[in-house]
């Protein structure tokens, strides 16, 4: 690939993040702006957490057709930054201190029961697309984490303004992801950049990108349904005086 | 299993019908009264579409686990219903007449290009649980067939009334699936009731039906939230100017 077209390619990827990363959704703006009830935020903790929950379950499915242990070697601390090594460590222990910031039972949160139907399709899918495509969109798929600085700092500064449950224990995930993604993400940027040689190869991690900004949105989309306009909550999911600690 | 137990287990699929069919929910009341704009017919059209579109394929993934070849025998002729035997025949082209009834191309149609990505990423699971899941909760999730031939006397009834488009041709998939429904869902139901047998089976049985009550009603959850309230069309999905004949 020359210089040229390999940066086109990079701001094609980039101009997928402008239009369609979920900090657009208006879910996040009233997250970050402190215009979310309490149970809206609580039920934003509950179907986040499935998306959390499933990640190291994807890296763990990509690691699984990777046969060069020096890509597996790369990858695998992607698990490790999400489950920890040890009682207390790791992203999704992290996400659980949010949980029961907000008042939430974080058995009840770790349970996934009360997950809106709409979030587990979506995340299901996203997992099964990086057990089943090919590795380049395996990876690009990854490369929403591009965009996700910024959302991480609105996220921080929004939520210690604006909520009580925000102090530097609640917020420990997003400062954590702070200097977690861009360290994942300047591997999976150059390994896709390398591998994405063609035009059907650029299109398909294209496409992958958009896929995957497609499983975020669906996410906010079935939560603002739910929870903020109209508010209808599907038969099932989590009505908000439930598990509570 | 004595039959006081088959009555009760009976009673208890009925009975998540109930709680969870769709026809519950409000885009349905809006679509059967009359109070559907065009463009909302059109993206219910655009979206439902996918979902025919893969009912098929749903089945084709059980015929290809099933050992038993009268049962695929009998299965086999759902896949005949949608496909057809020949140009012009089968639910999926008269799927299309109603798309082309309402003004679409149903070329656009069947690109599914413009489907929601909520759509899809539902209607992909409901594939993906009958190609992975044991044989009976695959049977079972088909039994929302049991509570359709209500909505589809309303819809045929509620369409005819309450829109220009609507004729014998236009609707001309429901009326075929009044006697289709019945049939297929008559033998569903008897397999589910001879092989659950233990509670545990009892309750992978219900809990297959209430994932398909969920499929479908995400389905109508992400189409009444991107066209009807608060009409926010997620990036890439279909515009009310596009694929029109």
């Amino acid at each position: 690939m020359t210089d040229q077209s390999r940066e086109q390619f990079e701001a094609r990827l980039h101009q997928i993040g402008e239009e369609r990363y979920h900090d657009k959704h208006p879910f996040h703006h009233l997250l970050h702006s402190g215009q979310c009830t309490i149970d809206q935020v609580r039920a934003w903790v509950i179907n986040r957490y499935y998306y959390q929950s499933r990640i190291p379950m994807k890296d763990a499915a990509f690691l699984s057709r990777v046969e060069d242990h020096r890509l597996r070697r790369i990858w695998r601390h992607r698990i490790e930054d999400h489950d920890g090594t040890g009682e207390g460590t790791g992203g999704i222990e992290r996400w659980l201190k949010l949980a029961a910031g907000v008042g939430l039972d974080p058995e009840y949160v770790r349970s996934a029961v009360g997950v809106l139907p709409s979030t587990r399709f979506a995340v299901d899918a996203y997992v099964r697309f990086v057990r089943e495509e090919p590795l380049l969109p395996a990876v690009a798929s990854s490369l929403t984490e591009l965009f996700a600085p910024k959302i991480h700092k609105d996220r921080i500064a929004g939520l210690l303004k604006n909520y009580d449950f925000a102090n530097a224990e609640t917020i420990s995930y997003f400062q954590h992801r702070l200097s977690e993604a861009p360290k994942d993400v300047a591997f999976g940027l150059e390994w896709v950049l390398e591998h994405a040689i063609s035009q059907a190869e650029q299109d398909a991690a294209a496409a992958a990108l958009i896929f995957k900004t497609e499983v975020l949105w669906s996410q906010l989309d079935a939560l603002h349904s739910a929870y903020v306009a109209p508010g209808r909550i599907p038969p099932g999911a989590w009505q908000p005086h439930q598990g509570l600690a």
